[in-house]
């Protein structure tokens, strides 16, 4: 092949990538409007706020992760995605949390004002708990899955990845533990909890839905815990060279507040080093599929390569 | 009968009710000490936090009626505790948040400083996350029903009941509705949704444990509804004659705060004797089952006669 007709394929693959995740993200967009509570009544603010803050953006990589491990496996892609808008409502409750004057007070979230400010902190702690109650009820629905076993399965797995030993539990390590006991394993275990336990979440949910073998939950286990971490340290490697205006929230805020990351610990090449090589990882892990796997190994190189 | 021994009777009913209530309460503090994570690693502030908040203390009123409601019906007790306790969670971070200084601002709760006075805002906030989110793990557990269908059907109920057209919905109907816009009929429904709903979710999930039958489910919620209307207004009339040593919380508030509750629209005489014909219709509702329904028939007496 010339140099020339693998630029086009990795070109064409990107360009498929990224139709495929605007394709999932437009239906989990409509998912949610359809999902979400319509304001009504007294309480019509707090249901305006529930959607204000899930409607209208982000990357829906998570929902995407689950609908495409489902496919991967065969699974019912209808159930998948519901499943992922669960997953979804969970992640924004805690990033509404997250954004609150007490916890990181930021005011900026997905480019738009957070929802503190839009609203007042009441409606804003209000919300996050109607969403965090919502991804429950999406995951009871028989939307989720025809088989009330696999719903149950679903909600105990969300349970535990989202609770204190999980994604609660990572933020808390992040905002008690001292600088001066942050190194390098204890910024990978908090991690893993924090935004890797979703993310590892999104691809067994899928694999829930589609009704996978223990070897696949391996698999996308390794993929996902892989693909989390190396999410995490691009994370963090935007907050040192990314453009608020495209990051889509503050930067620079890491170094602002003295904060151990992935960057201030291993350098910049050091991070982005290490970030290619989870990312080498996470494919390594899906090669028993062959090319059935290319949109998740594409999603590999979309978050190594993101620059929001 | 003589008075004096229709008065021994009644004070017997009194002992026994109270014993039995007791008894519920230590088996609640048991299960919830060995149910909520234990304090380890670099998380265990919110674990601590968490079991602060519902460890050592409450009527612990839902449980009760949670294993009440499946005891009368033959149901499985073990499995209700579980269930019953789950629901204290959910309830309990319902009251962490409500106390938070953005929202009702409480120093006190069960006798003992809020949450967020003890450790922080930040940590209160994260610490009824984790109970929120403890609630739907324990619902999730074999220990709550053998039958997954039956613990996804608890789960989707009490989505429903806490969710924004439940409890979270009559929180923000009542830090946002006008007081001119409150009557009778909007406190009657702000307060089914706030306290009302999971009071009936508690005999409804007794009855779901215990495999009711519709008629089974028609006179528990008659029940629990006229239950939990009664228990929000002796909440009102405790606000304006309790003392806040044996209420355990600050009195007064309503009339400080100019808010309209059932005392200020019916007068003292008037919300105490919509109360009472409340408890007739509660224990009306239970006719069917005699002397079976005895203890649930006390907690309608101990409700209308409690001081804290």
């Amino acid at each position: 092949m010339t140099a020339e007709a693998v630029l086009d394929k990795v070109t064409t693959a990107r360009q498929r990538f990224a139709a495929r995740l605007s394709a999932v993200a437009a239906d989990v967009e409509l998912c949610l409007a359809r999902e979400l509570p319509q304001p009504t009544g007294h309480q019509s603010d707090i249901m305006e706020a529930m959607r204000y803050a899930a409607l209208g953006g982000g990357k829906r990589l998570r929902p995407f992760l689950t609908v495409e491990a489902a496919r991967l496996l065969g699974g019912d892609e209808a159930s998948a995605l519901h499943v992922g808008c669960a997953l979804e409502c969970l992640h924004v409750y805690s990033l509404v949390h997250d954004d609150l004057p007490c916890m990181d007070d930021d005011d900026l979230r997905r480019g738009r004002p957070t929802v503190h400010r839009v609203y007042d902190e009441a409606m804003a702690v209000l919300a996050g708990d109607g969403l965090l109650t919502h991804a429950f009820q999406m995951l009871s629905d028989e939307a989720a899955h025809s088989d009330p076993a696999v719903r149950i399965r679903l909600v105990a797995e969300l349970a535990r990845a989202s609770g204190t030993h999980g994604m609660i539990g990572g933020q808390v390590v992040d905002i008690t533990v001292l600088e001066s006991e942050r190194d390098t394993a204890l910024i990978t275990s908090l991690q893993a909890m924090k935004t890797g336990a979703l993310i590892r979440f999104a691809t067994q949910a899928g694999c829930l839905v589609a009704g996978g073998q223990a070897q696949d939950f391996a698999a996308l286990n390794s993929y996902s815990t892989a693909l989390g971490l190396a999410f995490q340290i691009q994370d963090d490697v935007l907050d040192v060279e990314g453009d608020a205006a495209v990051v889509g929230k503050a930067v620079g805020k890491d170094e602002h507040l003295g904060k151990a990351t992935f960057v201030s610990l291993l350098g910049l090449a050091g991070a982005k080093d290490k970030a290619r090589r989870l990312g080498d990882t996470a494919k390594a892990a899906l090669a028993p599929y062959g090319e059935k796997a290319q949109t998740l190994i594409g999603a590999v190189d979309f978050v190594l390569e993101r620059e929001h």
